[in-house]
């Protein structure tokens, strides 16, 4: 019996639309909930979206669903199909094939559970208590622990994780490159906290007004290359960047006004996540195909624009004096070298999202290492407080005073977001990884941050990641832009280049 | 064969939740349009809105909802439902009967038509050329004459279309109360053209910067009871308020540097309309009633508050002296009485949403007429120029110069919105009777507002008012809050006595 199949391609586009639709009335919703919308209105805005997700979720597990995916990945079909469709497909079918294999009752109550964990997470953090998250947590971990059952795993049930936010990652791998990232990094670490050379970093904390630093937000976005036309600038508690779609891609920041820092960084490095999406390309809209590739790769261009740029010696060369306009009396006698040096200052923290540079991968291994423990090892939810603590004072030399500024302090176990966390540090090493490749076509690439033009650098992610979306996966990409598998090695040269720099350790 | 009436009632009541929920995002998605959505993510965001637009025209036109209305408006199920189940019911059927007598082919070419020819009036405005829209146009009103056959109609054709936006009304009672109104207001009108006493608004064109008044209005809005924890203030082109929830009503207003009144007095407008979807009783949430009964009782509520709260003398003798603190310049040496009078100013101009509050009737009636005609009367689109620039003549004593200051001004023909014009006129006569009877409970109106407390008034209208949402119709709310059916004679009365007083006539 034969079947159209250029009939059923076209239902299925069709189909996809309808979601993909969906998923952008919700990325209004949820970029206006963060953005200042009006907190009376949200218990009823979150009733919408529990009826947009529920619609997506059914969608995506439908009979239509089943049948679009029996005929078009049939091998016979496949020939006739698009590459696009094609790839559509093969994302339809890993989504409809984890969501079905959950018995629908037991998903239910994880989505409640996951709500009310949460919650609990909340209130442990602020009172510092981890008993009152620690049941939560729990049930969490061993809802997870049954899906993976469900789902299926190779070699380590750790791997199925990972999987949902960077496929093709693998503990074998994360084992290997976390291992070379610790044995150079941990010492480092060390010798410049002894190094008699530290950075003045005084100047740092002077007031700066929220205005002004709006302003050198955009004019810094300006000159990265994100596109106004298609994007927007807005202040929010936790920043964040969302593609609405490819001409609607928003970036959010937050001002503090005694710490400039946090709005510039951040800002530069919602920027590199904002740039990445609105240039896929506009034949991917509407496919569900237009976004980051994964987890890793979104981060890696985010840390490029914040660290490889934004923390470039010669991108200050060009800018220094413009941040010197929006704030002329808080830099006066603080040379460029000084700068430089304060911006990059690096020391042990507690506080993952406040870490520098250097000691940022610290708190993404301690994490990585709890994760795979917990669903590879012997650990138990109950004894995270110890191991936490013991890993920091191990990799950083310092012990949380309390578990609110320790174990607790992230949102993404309350949920059951496992293995997300390695994304930033894969992020960072696939960034590290593509500056160096970058410097094969653009040698120049000092002198043209120093000159302020970005454009060839950012053409140049453009065409080998950016357009693509999720066309091409993770680790493909990486091979093909940069002609190798992940390396840590790049990411440990320029960390030691750039602090012996910094801290003068040679 | 016995159906269990409860059950269907309750899958009724998700059903409608569901269509509400689309509602409230596709608000959402509006107001992110008109406050900032960067223009390149415009094309494919109507594309979502499509998408859930028909989702939203598919469930209320439905099979399901079919059934839901042939079981729950029997006579023998009614006594088992709800009083609000009821009426939603009712307002369902309305829909659904209003939606399928039109058949889908031609509702198609409808909507089609439709952007086209909003697209044709905007350029023909821009180049103030009635003959690039008026094909568009005819086919507008052509359509718009076959619909009300399928639709059918009472006595006059344009009844169909008043009753789209104002439940129950119809020619007779129109022409009766505007021939009352033009009687009176026609040589008022001329009347105070001739008054010596013309107030001096130089003072009102000097600088007031944007950011002070966007300051005096967070102010006003605060005072006049808006809820900023369910809603907020944007700025946009053309003002607007809009209740996506009752927890979220948003408003916007626009801001000239060189006339303070249009920000002040606009957001006071939209304030009325916010206080009224404020107010809704809560127990309405999600089942589409939750909205203002009718689009007169709509504009009845900001008009309210932008007339009969926002230019009553009394109010100013408190809020004058905050004005003049925001913007101290300019209101040095201009009394308070010569700030009333100037706010006052009224005279024939050309342009409806420019027009001072005793000229605006004026131009309602003129667009009913002409609406009248072109379904009940022999009135042709080809000879709207003509008969446009006539009736402002004749009624205002001014022609346009060209048709986009005249027939081409507004939006409304252009998506075929015949019957809505009304509503400003009828919100206007409604204000001023709801006014009267305000008078009869406290009749220290003038007082409360000198002193600033306007919260007795506020919640005179949300116990008789808005609280009922669509609970009652509005020509029942009229009724059973004023004691009798629409009386000119109120608005009347109000407008001679104010302008009389502004003037000097007597």
């Amino acid at each position: 019996m034969a079947i159209a199949i250029d009939k059923v391609e076209r239902e299925f586009l069709e189909y996809i639309k309808k979601i993909a639709a969906y998923h952008e009335a919700l990325s209004v919703i949820y970029w206006d909930l963060r953005t200042g919308a009006p907190k009376k209105g949200v218990e009823q805005r979150s009733e919408v979206i529990g009826m947009l997700s529920s619609e997506v979720f059914k969608m995506g597990t439908s009979k239509e669903m089943a049948h679009f995916i029996a005929v078009l990945s049939a091998k016979d079909n496949q020939a006739q199909l698009s590459e696009v469709t094609k790839r559509m497909v093969e994302e339809c079918k890993k989504n409809y094939e984890r969501n079905k294999k959950i018995p629908m009752d037991e998903y239910k109550e994880f989505v409640i559970l996951q709500s009310k964990s949460t919650n609990a997470w909340e209130e442990a953090r602020e009172k510092a208590d981890f008993s009152l998250f620690q049941p939560y947590l729990e049930q969490i971990v061993a809802y997870t622990r049954k899906f993976i059952e469900y789902w299926g795993y190779e070699r380590y049930k750790y791997n199925t994780l990972l999987d949902m936010y960077e496929p093709g990652m693998t503990v074998d791998v994360l084992d290997q490159v976390f291992a070379q990232l610790r044995e150079r990094i941990v010492p480092l670490v060390k010798q410049i906290s002894m190094s008699p050379h530290q950075p003045d970093t005084s100047f740092l904390y002077k007031y700066f007004p929220k205005e002004k630093q709006k302003q050198f937000s955009l004019d810094i976005l300006k000159q990265l290359g994100y596109d106004f036309d298609a994007g927007r600038l807005d202040e929010t508690v936790h920043p964040f960047a969302t593609g609405i779609n490819r001409g609607d891609v928003r970036v959010t920041t937050r001002y503090d006004e005694y710490d400039f820092r946090g709005a510039i960084f951040g800002t530069i490095h919602e920027c590199g996540h904002a740039i990445y999406e609105q240039n896929i390309s506009s034949t991917l809209t509407g496919t569900l195909l237009d976004d980051g590739t994964s987890m890793g790769i979104h981060e890696s261009q985010s840390l490029f624009f914040e660290n490889f740029i934004g923390r470039n010696k010669h991108f200050w060369e060009k800018q220094y004096s413009l941040l010197q306009k929006y704030a002329p009396e808080q830099f006066t006698g603080v040379s460029l070298e000084s700068f430089y040096r304060a911006i990059n200052e690096s020391k042990p923290s507690l506080i993952r999202v406040e870490a520098d540079e250097l000691t940022y991968p610290l708190h993404i291994m301690i994490r990585y290492e709890i994760e795979k423990s917990l669903f590879d090892g012997e650990l138990e939810v109950k004894d995270l407080p110890k191991v936490w603590n013991d890993k920091y004072e191990e990799y950083l030399g310092i012990v949380p005073d309390n578990d609110g500024v320790g174990v607790l302090q992230d949102v993404h176990w309350s949920d059951g977001s496992f293995g997300y966390f390695p994304s930033y540090a894969l992020g960072y090493m696939y960034a590290a990884q593509i500056k160096q490749t970058i410097l094969r076509d653009l040698p120049h690439y000092d002198q043209l941050l120093a000159s302020g033009n970005i454009e060839p650098i950012k053409k140049w992610l453009n065409e080998r990641i950016h357009q693509y979306g999720k066309m091409k996966k993770p680790l493909d990409i990486l091979k093909e832009t940069t002609g190798e598998g992940l390396n840590a090695q790049y990411l440990i040269s320029y960390l030691e280049d750039k602090y012996r720099d910094v801290y003068k350790l040679n």
